[in-house]
């Protein structure tokens, strides 16, 4: 029996890893923090677990954590894990970081990107970026590992096989994105007021979103070339989902097959890549409602050769591949497991 | 291993029974029918079964049928089922049928209320009302088991300990339902048109709604008395989930104790029963939306005093509890199996 | 030239006083406060207006409003009005009044209802109660008009006529209401976060809604007997819209006809009252999704007679016939123009 | 008075036509036809319009049109007007045609985008493409005016002065749009159906959308200049609304400056036109929520200095600026009138 424990449960992300750990025999989840909801009930805040678990939230401390637990999730904000990170590793403990504080490689890129000094710029060598299509071997090894963006894992997946093989112009890649509204967390704010959130397609951080650092790391690091993504996220009136629609510019006269050849290699055994493109059926194209609750990231793409361009699209629910499903990925390829323990589970049709 | 055969897998009950059956290590789906999608993948027509499955639909007969099956559930609409059920069960079978056809005891409810005279009323005698809540023990021993209603389903499980207790009059018992879009099966309309059934509360056979009969039916078994059910069901603007609130009128001074006892009593330890009446947290009475892709069923209730009646609340999701995820629960019991195999699924949050 | 100001005028019902007050060529708004946004182009709280207007937010002072306006439309949150309302009478403005401030007749049923001591019980005759198609002489020479609720309005209209043909048993009406989420106002909560408001049927203050009060006022002062609403709101997936179905006994044998003829009798001339029950067509019975905008109240009906009840359907704009049309329709009344004059807008299809 | 008619109005399209065009005291509507609903009341297919008209569908026929009708409006699908727009000429009839039959001047494109060969390749050069933003004086001359594409409408108006002034390369620009339901008009299909259209990001026609063809056409007549556009579409979960994104890149180093003086010298006076690019407020950039029901088009922009691309927004009403909203702007200019005339309608907010 493993003891993982969860800082910061009360998120959705954090709700997301309640769900998929509490079903599992080989788990024990004996630790769920929440300073705000100390001592309350965790299906107060997340319904779906009522009669499911008579856990109840705690407040984090190093001496909790390090005492009942042999793995631990971190499902805080963005600034709040990379104080806490060091403590964890200090006293032994496996970390499975959601927060963007250890993604980046290059220490630059925070100051770039995230306007803050990294502190511990060694381990962002250490760290291992958690997305086990393209790192799956060190993330088998690692103590830390920093689970990758929602927006990021969906548009790596679909642009890493082009990139490598050298389909697409890599330095000229537009990235059109659109998400539901669980990607905000569950902070309420006017612009996630129901009356303004509903009906909306609403475009935000249209040339300074953030994923955009990690996507550009990761088709580097597989490519060894330059790459220029320029990244535009939309939010749609959907609560789960993503869908991330990129577009390459082909570099010569390519045939479709070399597509289909370049997808099917790089993921190949790849359990939770589906690839998407059918003439027939409900699903043609990657959509995220087929995906919502699944760890799934379905990849499809078309070539537009009068235009001279490849549009890949990749759907994923961002609190599972984006997020918690992927993290519990992480986790089982931690443990030695198969990485799909736990996570087999199909989407809902119609949701 | 259990052979299951699923006659109309291709509807959206149907595809509920894949999701569940198939992930299922001590069952194994033998047969998945569909006249009109013969030969084609299920992952087709339900793509969140893509990488889950590659069974194709196949045509449906009685030898195919009696060759690959011990148990059959039948997804077919009203009207088909009564025909083959007599002969799956002369071939030996299990059978569960979703439709209506062998839900009510009185052949005369099905000319009063499904215009049509019942070609087998001893069958009606024999068959089971899959309520596993009020008829465990008979479903044990069953070889035809009626799914009920979905709508049925909520409103007798919030109703049942009122009546049973005599706290409401019988006989004057309003019950508003409010439905999403799945209620009305894979076939497109005018009136389920995307641009028409988006931002609707639309009533519908607001007097003569047909599971009434069931409710009624339900209800006079387990209290003896007379009955009379005044059901209104309204479209709404989601796609899973049934609301079902109950009005009825208190006999006489009651505390809000007794309502609390009734209720324990009735469904204690009965593993998919949530009572919800909370005065803090997300749910403090029940939602649909913290039921979807579940199959709980959540109760609630209130004693409105000044007016002298009890509003009792039941939330569930109509193609789980109120269909398929009742269905599997049958099939569990009339295994032998604990009723909770495969079925205890938290709901996704949010969703 | 009328001169109106509209005192809260960056919620809901103040955007909707000032969509359909700057489109009319007879009337001015001379002020549009609001102390949070004091300074500020209204467009950004409603950016449906802009390019439509230029005005801009100010401070509220009794001075301001004095100097600059006729008419004055308090869209203030309840307890604010009662200390206003005074001050701005004694300056000789006339005042309509969208807080529940002056809707009540009875000191005490402030009390009971909103638990507080109303200190100005001579102001409670003076005001009258703003539904035209019931006070349309009294609302003409009114100087204070009290604007009804969203749900009294729906409710009220569609049972006036059954309460006074005594078609039913007045002291055991049932109302259940369906409400879109535009109805809370634009302060954002945990509760109208979007992901937790989404795909919600959620049911709420259940048997304490404190419109009931207006219903039961209303209805006893047109019919001369005791009135008993046992009113249940539920909050469902839409913006705007309520649809209220009432649900009451027939004391004595009647007939379908009685009942239209009790509704032309009601309504016979008054414009903004839709009789909507058809048997063909995409609206059968009341819809909230077809009066989206429009100060129509649709109201429908069907008698059961197995039952021995009248459902009763009324579906209006919450914000519209709910609110701020039905204000703009009682400034008509007062001004002494057609009630009609720049609210025969029909709504959107589809919405 | 100026009579006019809609053939096919019983679709989204017709009914808007309606809308707008009952309300309007010098225009007075004399046919209204559909073979479908020939002799039915138009509320029973547009329950908006009930109590506003009592208008009733007829058969279409030359005869009846030439008699009644001044000008004409065509709602039909595409390759029914083609046939019926010359002998509605030939009676002297004035006639805006909302199918893409004479939208494209170069008969070939006819055979490449639409696959067959225009029988009436004179009239493609009479025709004029009704953009008013783009082609005011035509307009007002035109005896055939070709109402121009959804996407198109909103793309080419925010791409139009980015082309122009030459601050992008016009042969690599990307255009991502995200279009509401009604889109597709009022025929249900398993891909409209609620259950199905509902919680969607799902892409179509991704290469092959046939309204490119009438964006490459207009952007090259306005810059001289071969254009060369990307265009793929998404359907969202909304009703009514398109956001069309577009991406180009940068020629050489400009100023956001230059890109706010194209804008204000391309759209000075033109009063559909919103520019949207704010730090505060609800909305910062354009988003379709704010212009349901108000035929506005609201483009903003943003510069990505990093990457080298201006990033482009328009959104519109697709039944209004993108049909019928801009149809009647194209009457009302024929008509010698303002264009504006019973078109500044304020969208709904929230909705």
């Amino acid at each position: 029996m493993v003891n993982v424990g969860i800082v910061g449960a009360s998120g959705y992300t954090g709700g997301e890893l309640l769900r998929l750990l509490l079903s599992r025999q080989d788990i024990s989840v004996t630790l769920a923090t929440s300073r705000k909801h100390n001592g309350e009930y965790v299906f107060r805040v997340h319904p779906n677990l009522k009669s499911i678990t008579t856990l109840k939230f705690s407040n984090p401390s190093i001496d909790n954590i390090a005492k009942s637990c042999d793995y631990v999730f971190l499902a805080v904000p963005h600034g709040s894990a990379v104080n806490l990170v060091p403590k964890l590793l200090e006293v032994g403990l496996k970390v499975i970081d959601l927060s963007a504080d250890f993604r980046l490689k290059d220490p630059k890129d925070y100051e770039k990107w995230y306007k803050f000094k990294h502190p511990f710029p060694d381990l962002l060598e250490k760290a291992v970026y958690g997305l086990p299509e393209l790192h799956f071997d060190e993330i088998r090894k690692a103590s830390l590992v920093a689970n990758p963006g929602c927006t990021s894992t969906a548009t790596i997946l679909s642009l890493a096989p082009l990139v490598k093989n050298n389909l697409i112009d890599a330095e000229r890649i537009i990235v059109d994105v659109k998400i539901g509204s669980s990607g905000v967390g569950g902070s309420p704010s006017i612009f996630s007021h129901h009356p303004e959130r509903t009906y909306v397609v609403r475009p935000y951080q249209v040339a300074s979103h953030r994923h955009t650092a990690e996507v550009e790391q990761e088709l580097k690091r597989i490519s060894n070339k330059n790459v220029k993504i320029g990244m535009t996220p939309h939010a749609v009136d959907i609560v789960r989902g993503i869908l991330s629609t990129s577009y390459g510019f082909t570099n010569e006269k390519i045939q479709l097959s070399q597509i289909w050849h370049a997808y099917r290699e790089a993921y190949n055994g790849r359990k939770f890549i589906r690839l998407v493109k059918d003439v027939q059926g409900l699903e043609k194209l990657p959509d995220p409602k087929y995906v919502v609750g699944s760890n799934f990231c379905d990849i499809g793409f078309e070539l537009d050769e009068r235009f001279g361009r490849i549009i890949a699209f990749s759907a994923i629910d961002n609190l599972m591949k984006g997020a918690s499903g992927q993290a519990v990925q992480n986790l089982n390829i931690m443990l030695g497991l198969d990485e799909t323990t736990g996570l087999l589970i199909p989407s809902l049709h119609p949701v």
